[in-house]
């Protein structure tokens, strides 16, 4: 198979338009490698994202559902969230994200999948953790606009989810069918 | 296993912040069933997207690489685009998409997935169409600002694409391993 080279643009100009937290875009100008130049590409700049498939000692999913704002629906969903600058690493952003969504913590974790939310417009990278053995070590702690409920599901619940489409966010899809494609 | 309830937020105040292709965004200060208010969420609007896994009689997957400004990668794609406002369907802009960047077309057509880019600040949804027993029709039509190569590869190559993490893109890694959980 192709080893594929890079073909990087040039960027001609870049400005930024907004500079908030979840909302940081810069405008570009760029060049392609054929000559040929784009006046305006939008770049969203987000921080690292994770998100965990934690499975306890008796093999159930910690799940959690909640209200998407943008998309308007409610639906079961990955514990996940954002790296922050005091995170040491996207593991110990996962590790405190499941802990402050669910309560659960302690298991063994590996780094199970990397992805880009958007290659075209996201800078980032989003990473899935599969913990297993976790359990129940505290209270759920949520922010007071988070409105989280926790599911633990059987793995063939999961499957069902996933076969009806009711697990809609991609980032969340992809690791899950992983989780199955590899159970063959 | 548990109907969810839709706990919609409600929209106290709603003003676009831009409205161009690419780059349409709403902020939003809502408040949720608990009462509290968040006080700018902000919403992004895109059209329709849809990919294709394309598939020739022969059992080659019509795969394209392009870089990707945002992550400023380049890698294994599935065919994709936007729903213009002239495709009559989803599963016509997908006809569409695959014959401008790669020049297959025709074979048989099913609707494989259905996914949320990111509920929490994309309104839109993406649809993946499983397109077997394609064939080259017409050479590849893009636009000036494309730069999309064709890469034919049999099914384990792209296994082997999938299990070494180079497809990136989320919207394609959910399918691509929706298709081999379910080949068991």
């Amino acid at each position: 198979m192709e080893k594929l080279e890079n073909r990087k643009w040039k960027v001609l100009s870049s400005e930024y338009l907004a500079h908030e937290p979840w909302f940081t875009v810069r405008r570009e100008k760029v060049q392609l490698p054929n000559g040929n130049i784009v006046p305006s590409w939008y770049v969203f700049e987000f921080p690292t994202w994770i998100d965990v498939i934690a499975v306890t000692r008796d093999g159930h999913f910690v799940m959690i559902s909640q209200y998407r704002h943008a998309l308007g629906e409610t639906h079961y969903e990955l514990p996940a969230g954002v790296c922050d600058p005091t995170d040491a690493s996207p593991e110990t952003a996962a590790r405190r994200e499941l802990l402050e969504e669910t309560g659960y913590g302690n298991g063994n974790w590996s780094l199970f999948m990397t992805v880009s939310p958007n290659p075209t417009n996201h800078t980032n990278k989003s990473y899935t953790y599969l913990a297993t053995d976790v359990e129940k070590v505290s209270p759920q702690h949520t922010e007071p606009t988070e409105d989280i409920r926790i599911h633990l599901l059987t793995e063939s619940e999961v499957r069902e989810l996933l076969d009806s489409g009711e697990i809609v966010q991609a980032l969340h899809a992809a690791p899950l069918w992983k989780y199955f494609a590899l159970k063959r």
